[in-house]
């Protein structure tokens, strides 16, 4: 499917071009006839003779920006100039910072936010460690940890590689939910190495966010650090998509007139979030699970699960789902099916599996940038339809649960995160969408909508202090 | 030596006070009479029979703020309200924040600051390692690492306590560099455990700054360190005080008119600083330094070194010091020297070995609250005296050292950090005070100085660049 241009893929371009003549006119002739998009335009600098212009162009890759640029350089009288990148040109120097929030304006200030005034300060925190979430920014901050090995869809990339994912993600943190959160981007990728690290960092912050980081070894690794560490830890991966899931399906279960219990659900990948999307919707009440991976349907019996060790993720899968024992393929599978949800690879299903699923299927392809079954095709048959791409309604989208949440725990001070605070998030965000709102193309609220951080928020600390996970309130005078 | 009220023990009392009458007159008697101060006095209500006045009062410790209370307690008609510590105020929920660079508005913000955009720049990062350094945070940052062992004078507090005192440093480096520091407090103090935690966490930074790590861990963690890492590691505990140190002598030798490779320097204390201070005296020209610790003159025939293994730092001291192999004590070294720098324990030294130290002594009293002896009766025969505290002249303090340190090894984007930066740094520090500036009450200026930071980063960038400690520049289009 044709990818519609996007700022993603915007430049801006310098041209100088004769100040009389067709040469202004032609220029957004020129961008639009390669398909491109002006979003922007600036007269830089004029003179009797020449005009200096910056364009700004949306295109929809980097070949198609290529493209483009040929294009005006075939203006006659244009001049090209320097071609800037505006996502690269954002990204110069780091997206975020440190900031003070007090001035240091004289010498009273140094000596009330260092020595020696902090000492007191210190040793307040020393006799109590729990004054720690009172007097310092571990109230308010979270880690996000990554080892680099499993970035975005763009593979083992490596730490560094990782890091402007990871400052995105500490933006978003900011942004939507007011948390401090900072990049830790891991130069190893062995997991008693991870556990080790994360579980010394731990003092300085209130929670843990995983990032990017491979199954299996993401399981292990958030499983031992929950076990360790006194504050939550979540792999957002796996469970903010999970929650995200969740809270869509149910508008769309609404929407569809079905109940959660009697639904057969298909799922293809058995990935870190697939794992986390199966296990959330159990608990949720799903009872008819199949789960698909690329050697076709996960049962006990089948070959390659007899070697492998009891404990491991896919045998899980395999003893949790499909209790008929159904065998096959994924195409097999989602035959007469009322849910389908991918979290694996393009293409994998076309209209005509779509088709042959239950009235009123759902379908969620999650799989970016090209999702498991073109949306529009399966949008002819199936009654909702969801992606992870923003630019199709219903984007399923983990900025809509991962600040939210993490608010939620800090506010509450808690110590965990579990399934009953998962599933109270996903009815939160669920509900942000009101009863006279929902619809085949409005199953989830937009990553903007100004209710949803505060409503997961709401919901998670109730949760957390329902289940004992955080410490009662106790006010302590300054 | 009694301490003058400071704002670092500063509250601010709410007090109801009759209106008529002379209750508020004896407000700030009162405050005076018991050896405070009235730094601020503001009526914040007021009726026609009463006012409500907050008074803002600097004591000299925490005994002797309750002290100043009950004071006016005491005062007739006055009901006393609210007592809030200004230093903890600062510190309620921590004294820094994570910023971001680029307002998140809408979906195209949104699109270039993460997913789908950040897709692009991770790649040109996987491609190009080194690009890590133009794109991201990694330019402009530096982990606070410590393990709590040694903060401040407070000894083994652990990470928690730690924190506020790491924040404070960070907010430092923002203050006067312009760097983004971000804490790591650490939960472990095994020292192989630091360095693998150490290594790990470097890729998301362009510098390393270990702080309040107890010796002798600290000197093996750092040369583990920068062994390992292609980012400057620098414990400044050790460093920072050693360049002060160094710029601080070098003006107080101009005052005296003694040349450095001529003065008998004798030190105290064998710990982190001490031993970084002596091997940056030594490698700045001083020929003839003694050192002496809780036991005694340090020399290589001394008991408690015969078993020691000779590798250890104190045998390094005895190998590099004290060629004379004088024994004894302390004051039986400080007999006829030039220079005494203590960096070890109060009240060691009284006036009287100050008196027999040589013409034109020099004394650096560094313990602290309290120096190794009191400033105002060394000042009675030395000619030049420093100390660390903010209340006396010549205040020996590492924050002029640090942010231009880094802000020079960032700017050159330099790879280690070596003696030769630290002489030049020294150097830079000392020549900001001019020669017709230079005298016993001014050899080291103040923090608030705005020549500093520049001055000593400019410095240390050139001498990163001169030894080859920094790649050579590669502009690279946007």
């Amino acid at each position: 499917m044709a990818t519609a241009p996007s700022v993603s893929y915007s430049m801006t371009v310098r041209l100088e071009v004769p100040a009389s003549g067709t040469a202004v006119s032609q220029l957004t002739t020129a961008v639009e006839s390669h398909g491109g998009s002006v979003t922007g335009l600036d007269v830089t600098a004029s003179g009797h003779e020449a005009l200096r212009i910056d364009v700004t162009i949306a295109a929809s890759s980097t070949a198609h920006a290529d493209e483009i640029v040929e294009g005006l350089r075939g203006i006659d009288g244009v001049v090209l100039g320097k071609v800037s990148d505006r996502t690269f040109l954002m990204h110069l120097g780091g997206k975020i910072e440190m900031a003070s929030k007090h001035p240091i304006r004289n010498r009273d200030d140094l000596s009330m936010v260092y020595t020696p005034g902090v000492a007191r300060v210190c040793m307040a925190i020393a006799e109590n460690p729990e004054d720690a979430r009172r007097l310092t920014i571990k109230r308010n901050s979270v880690a996000v940890v990554t080892d680099g090995s499993a970035v975005l869809g763009l593979g083992n990339i490596g730490p560094k590689a990782a890091l402007p994912v990871m400052e995105g993600k500490a933006a978003l943190f900011k942004r939507f939910a007011g948390i401090d959160a900072w990049p830790i981007c891991l130069d190893t990728q062995d997991t008693d190495a991870i556990v080790e690290i994360v579980k010394a960092i731990a003092p300085g912050f209130a929670g843990i966010n995983l990032e990017d980081i491979s199954a299996p070894r993401c399981f292990e690794i958030e499983a031992r650090l929950r076990e360790a560490l006194d504050i939550p830890v979540f792999h957002d991966d796996q469970h903010g998509t999970a929650i995200v899931v969740l809270a869509a399906l149910t508008n769309a279960l609404r929407v569809v007139g079905k109940s959660i219990g009697d639904v057969r659900v298909v799922m293809s990948g058995a990935g870190a979030a697939g794992t986390a999307i199966l296990k959330l919707l159990l608990a949720a009440g799903v009872k008819h699970a199949v789960v698909s991976d690329i050697h076709g349907i996960v049962h006990a019996g089948r070959e390659d699960l007899v070697d492998t060790p009891a404990d491991s993720p896919l045998c899980w899968v395999a003893d949790n789902t499909n209790p008929e024992g159904v065998r096959g393929t994924l195409k097999e599978a989602v035959v007469g099916a009322d849910v389908f949800i991918g979290v694996s690879a393009p293409n994998v299903l076309d209209g005509a599996d779509v088709a042959a699923m239950a009235e009123g299927a759902i379908v969620f392809a999650l799989a970016n940038p090209d999702p498991e079954v073109d949306p529009a095709v399966a949008r002819e048959t199936a009654a909702v339809v969801a992606t992870g791409r923003s630019d199709f309604p219903n984007q399923i989208n983990n900025v809509l649960v991962f600040p939210g949440v993490f608010r939620g725990l800090l506010d509450a001070q808690s110590h965990s995160v579990n399934t009953e605070m998962m599933l109270a998030a996903a009815g939160a965000l669920a509900d942000v969408v009101a009863e006279d709102e929902v619809n085949a193309n409005y199953i989830i609220p937009s990553v903007f909508n100004d209710k949803v951080a505060g409503a997961v928020a709401d919901a998670v600390s109730s949760a957390a202090k329902a289940v004992g996970a955080a410490p009662a309130p106790s006010p302590t005078a300054v």
